[in-house]
C-alpha cells in the first residue's frame, strides 16, 4: 500500500489514526506479564479491538529488539497478524551508506513485508535512495521530531550564503532564513514523490505545521506525539490536513496502555474510537 | 571494555584495526553459499584468522536483519564467538526519543553484550543519553560519514548568529564559520567523556581530520571507509592519531572478501596483517 491506497482507507473509515505498538513488556497487564507469549497476545488483542478505528499500525522495532531473538520473532508474528487493509510501518529509524541501507530495505520490505519504514536523514541521499527503489513501498524520513532534542540540531539556522544551498532559491535570494529541518524536507522531497515518500513531524510541533505545508504541500506527514507526549490533535489537524488527508496521526501509549487491567483492549478501543470520532469532524471541514 | 581498555589492547598488539563483519550472503565463497549456517561459519573462520591482527570487530546489523530471524540469531552467535580481548561494536545507527532509545540500549547492551553501538545524532540529546547511562559501554555517534551523502546535510554551514549556538564561543564571536557536523561533534562531546563516547569519521574525510582534532582532541574516532570506499590509512593516521592512539580504523569488504575461494580466511588474515604492520609503523611515530 502507498499513499494513494492509504487516502482511500482514510476516507472510507473517516480516520487518519495510526496505533503505535510500542509494547513495553514491563507495562503489560498483570495477567499477561508472566505469559511466554505475553507481548504477542497483547498485540493481537489490541489489533482486534482497534481495527475499526484506525488505518495503520506502527511497530516500534526497539521494543522488540530489546527482547532478543523471541522479540524479533514476535515482531514478525505481529506484522503477519495485521490485515492487509491496514498500512504497516516499521518505526526503525534506520539509515546507513548505500550498500547497508539496501540490506535494511531488504529486511523490512522483503524478509518482512512492511508497507513503510522510518529513516533518519543525517547520512544524506545515498542512505535513503535504496528504500525508495521499492515499488509500492513508502519511505518515511525524519523531519522535525516530537522530542525536546529536536531543538539540538533540527532547528539550527543555516547560513544563507552556503554554496551547497544554491538549489534552494528562496534561501539564495535572501528572502528568509532557513532551519536544518526545513532544508531536509525540501531536499529529501526531491528524491521521491508524494506517493512513496512521507515525513515525520511531531505533534508537539503544530506551530510549525503551517510553515511545513508551504515546503511540502502534498506529502503525507506521520505525526507521533499525540497523547503521552502532549501534542494536540486539533492543532495538528487544523494546519496539517490536505485534500488527500495527508496526515497519519500516531498514538501509542495513550491507546495501548489506556488500562493495565484485564479490560486493556476495551479501553484501548474506546480511546481509539474517541480519536476516530474527533478526526471525522475535522475531515468534514477539508 | 571502554576506551582505556581499548588503548591498552592497541599498544599491546600494535594495531588499531577493526574488522567489519558486513557479511553479505551473496558474496560468500561457493562452498559456504548453500550452507545452512554459511554466514556463521564464514564469520567464525574470519574471526579465527584475523584475531592476532585486530583489536575490534564491528557487526553491521543490517546484513543480519536482512536474513530474518535466523540472521538475528547468527548476529548473537557471532558476538558470542568473539573473545573478550576484542572490542565489539554493533554498527546499528540507532536513535529515537528517550523511552525508545532506552529499549535500543537494552537490546545491544543487555539482551546482547556489545561493548559499543553506533548512534545517529539527528534527534538530539535525549535520543543519545540513554546509551550513555551504561557503565563500561561506549556510544559512538555519527560525526562526518564516509559516503557521498555526507555532503547533503553534515557539511551545511550554520548561521553564526543563531541564538541556539550561544554555547559555542568561537561561533558567536564570529571567529569562523561552522558546519553542521562540527557542531554535532562539539555539542555531543559535552554529553559524555572521552572514555564512553566516540565519533564516526569516514576515512574518505582525512582532509578534515586536522580540524576535527581541534574540536575533539582526545575522543576515539571510529574510521570506516578504508579499503573498498577508498580512504587512505596513511592520511587518517597522520592527522588522527593521539597519545592514547585515539583511532579505530575499520575495514570490512577489503578484508572479509579479499578472496571468494576456499582460501578466504587466509587471504583475510593476510590483508589484516598488512594493515596491522602499517599501523605499527605509524604508532612508532606517536
Amino acid at each position: 500500500m502507498t499513499a494513494t491506497g492509504l487516502t482511500e482507507q482514510m476516507l472510507l473509515k473517516q480516520s487518519y489514526l495510526c496505533v503505535g505498538l510500542d509494547t513495553d513488556i514491563t507495562k503489560l497487564p498483570a495477567h499477561l506479564k508472566g505469559h511466554k507469549n505475553g507481548i504477542l497476545e497483547f498485540n493481537k488483542a489490541i489489533i482486534d479491538a482497534t481495527l475499526p478505528y484506525c488505518v495503520s499500525y506502527k511497530i516500534n522495532t526497539a521494543f522488540y529488539e530489546s527482547q532478543g531473538l523471541r522479540g524479533w520473532e514476535i515482531m514478525q508474528e505481529t506484522l503477519a497478524y495485521i490485515p492487509k487493509t491496514h498500512f504497516t510501518i516499521a518505526d526503525a529509524k534506520r539509515g546507513d551508506i548505500g550498500n547497508t541501507s539496501s540490506q535494511y530495505a531488504k529486511a523490512f520490505f522483503e524478509a518482512m513485508d512492511f508497507d513503510a519504514i522510518t529513516v533518519a536523514p543525517y547520512m544524506g541521499e545515498d542512505s535513503i535512495r535504496p528504500f525508495l527503489e521499492y515499488d509500492n513501498k513508502v519511505t518515511i524520513v525524519l523531519g522535525l521530531t516530537s522530542n525536546v532534542g529536536s531543538n539540538d540540531f533540527q532547528q539550527l539556522l543555516l547560513e544563507a550564503y552556503d554554496e551547497t544551498l544554491t538549489m534552494v532559491p528562496h534561501i539564495t535570494q535572501g528572502a528568509r532564513e532557513k532551519r536544518l529541518y526545513e532544508h531536509v524536507l525540501e531536499k529529501v522531497s526531491a528524491w521521491g514523490n508524494s506517493n512513496n515518500l512521507m515525513f515525520v513531524v511531531g505533534a508537539t510541533q503544530a506551530a510549525e505545521l503551517d510553515n511545513i505545508r508551504q515546503i511540502i504541500p502534498e506529502h503525507f506527514l506521520l505525526v507521533p506525539g499525540v497523547g503521552a507526549q502532549g501534542g494536540s490533535l486539533k492543532d495538528v489537524s487544523r494546519f496539517g490536513l490536505t485534500q488527500s488527508v495527508g496526515l497519519l496521526v500516531n498514538a501509542s501509549r495513550a491507546i495501548i496502555f489506556a488500562s493495565n487491567g484485564e479490560d486493556f483492549s476495551e479501553k484501548a478501543a474506546s480511546v481509539a474510537q474517541g480519536y476516530q470520532q474527533e478526526m471525522a469532524t475535522y475531515l468534514q471541514k477539508v
